[in-house]
């Protein structure tokens, strides 16, 4: 099948462009030192894993239940799932865990702390911990230097029933950042409060064999990971408008788009409307603090080709309206036409779709399935 | 089963108030002498889709082939597909014309009528058509004062396997009105632009049956609705926090919420982590025109109680963050505390989810399964 032939709304992954993701990022963490633990999140599918663990260890990194399952159903057998662990899914996290070599789960709290010791006694497991470290992001997290974090490490670690395994941490706030200068001052400050969090943890007396740490972001910029045992990039996979944007990537590694058709075309008011709307794209609003006209996402050619003069400005459910601020052909823009869209959060954008259709040039040539849902 | 035993995210409906705003909304608009085509998008169900037509002809309005395809299979039979018909589709419209009564389609570009004229033929089908016309919205539609206009609705009626029903608007615009003074002037030009438009037509010996308007903000404040045959509001049915924002409801009426669990309390910097993030919400940013600190949704109790401390200020994939504004016991909002988020806009945020959780007070009553996708 031809890519053209595909009914719209449609989300395109090109598979040479993940492999080549994959690769890049794979012989960057090898020649930094450390092991690559990559995400899951951005496309939730075994096949793209599959890719990104090639050369490594062949441990993942899950953002749900979901994911976890469609992973270790296929075979994976060393996760971690990077979000504070919900009390109301322990008992599912111990099904897990006794399928696989190591199911780790993120604690940031002394009552998630009682809560999961409690659950390993009740089910008779051994549960694989992680303490979640805040560096900086302020969204999940202990403060390393506050004294009650040293407190929670130790508490895990003499938890019958709970394996502390090392200390995770994820730089969120290199999203935010305004310049390349900036970005590598996150990447840094990343690596370096991780490692002396782990550090002042084994002066202590508590064992902390594993330092993770990193995102897409960071990591394309970090050049140093000492101290550091393993990373966690995902969107590195798939890329988007708002790393390209960020500069840790370039638009020609975006792998995901949504092909779209031309429902309607408006010289008088030069206008177009397409059917790939919120719904398609998510109303993630890009990199607007690096790039104050990214709109939507950024319009191309079915071949890729950028088409910078059609300006995705909004979307509403099923519509998305794209600005003609150049000269153009509109006779090839009438109803029926198609081009693309890079999406500017591949994660949110990707996980809108059932199926991705898989191409090289213009063919269709698999068709992958992300594990939604939670 | 009881709401707080559901596993988080969950997307809960509460029947009672869906039941309520259906009748309050069937109530008024047969008080303003229209037909009520209530529109699907929101909730995408059968079961909702029926109460929003009790006691009127049972028509409705969906915005995606997928919406047509699970009505018609429960029996509705008269649908119009509220988006500028996409060229790839046409034969699917006609096998689902061929179910129904009427499977209405919308036009607003003489390629577009060239095309479905010529697929009518080689088809050997009718198809109904209506000319969707732009009442200042400027996403879809012709233009009401442009002569080409007047020719495009000769040519639809005057194309042999085309039915010309009438003309058809959305003020979509509505959502950005600042104040109710606003909201109703929006209203009422929806209404006379539309059937100036139409008395045009008819002028220029162009038969036009129904005129069709309406969106859930104009319809909770337009008080005249003479011209018009059918009106197609359809968040009503839900309602969400934009709407409250807008004054077309209040909070009391937002039927559709997100319950969540808390992962993480930090008292030191004032913030609980939520497990409903952007994938369970969406980021649409809500009616931050009229409410600056609306956030992403609104938070609540389980009974619904406002609780306007609890600011729910970004979103990332999987977590919501939420700023502690006022007095809180922390005891009470520790790992594994719920809480629910009234979505900004609950059209995008219901879409996000495989099945909803329909409640009565605490109790889950029944499960409806959204159509998603296309």
């Amino acid at each position: 099948m031809k890519l053209r032939e595909l009914r719209t709304p449609a989300a395109l992954v090109e598979l040479d462009v993940v492999a080549r993701n994959c690769r890049r990022m794979g012989e960057r963490v090898a020649r930094l030192g450390a092991k690559l633990r990559p995400h899951v999140k951005t496309h939730k599918t075994v096949e793209a894993a599959r890719l990104s663990v090639q050369g490594h260890f062949g441990g993942v990194t899950v953002s749900t239940l979901a994911e976890a399952r469609a992973l270790v159903d296929a075979g994976f057998r060393e996760l971690v799932w990077a979000v504070p662990v919900a009390l109301d899914k322990l008992s599912d996290v111990a099904a897990l865990a006794a399928r696989v070599e190591s199911f780790g789960v993120l604690v940031d709290h002394p009552r998630t702390a009682a809560e999961l010791a409690g659950a390993a006694k009740s089910l008779g497991v051994s549960l694989e911990v992680w303490l979640k470290v805040d560096c900086g992001y302020h969204r999940a997290g202990v403060d390393p230097k506050a004294r009650e974090s040293v407190e929670l490490a130790r508490a895990l670690a003499n938890s019958p029933g709970l394996r502390l395994r090392g200390v995770l941490t994820h730089a969120g706030h290199a999203y935010d950042a305004r310049s390349l200068d900036e970005l590598r001052a996150i990447a840094r400050s990343e690596r370096e409060l991780t490692v002396a969090f782990a550090e002042r943890l084994r002066g202590a007396g508590v064992p902390i064999a594993d330092v993770s740490i990193g995102s897409t972001p960071t990591l394309s910029v970090a050049d140093d990971l000492t101290g550091v045992t393993e990373v966690r990039p995902g969107n590195y996979v798939f890329f988007d408008a708002f790393q390209a944007a960020l500069g840790s990537c370039t638009l020609a590694d975006a792998a995901f788009s949504v092909l779209a058709s031309v429902l309607g075309a408006h010289p008088a008011r030069r206008e177009l409307v397409l059917d790939a709307g919120a719904l398609a794209l998510s109303k993630d609003t890009g990199a607007r603090h690096v790039d104050p006209r990214c709109g939507y996402g950024r319009v191309t050619e079915l071949d890729g080709t950028l088409r910078p003069e059609l300006e995705l400005v909004s979307l509403s459910q099923e519509h998305g309206k794209v600005r003609v601020t150049g000269d153009v052909d509109w006779s090839r823009l009438a109803p029926g036409a198609k081009l693309r869209v890079i999406a500017n959060h591949s994660c949110l954008a990707a996980a809108q779709f059932e199926r991705y259709a898989v191409v090289r040039g213009d063919e269709v040539v698999d068709e992958w399935r992300p594990a939604r849902g939670w």
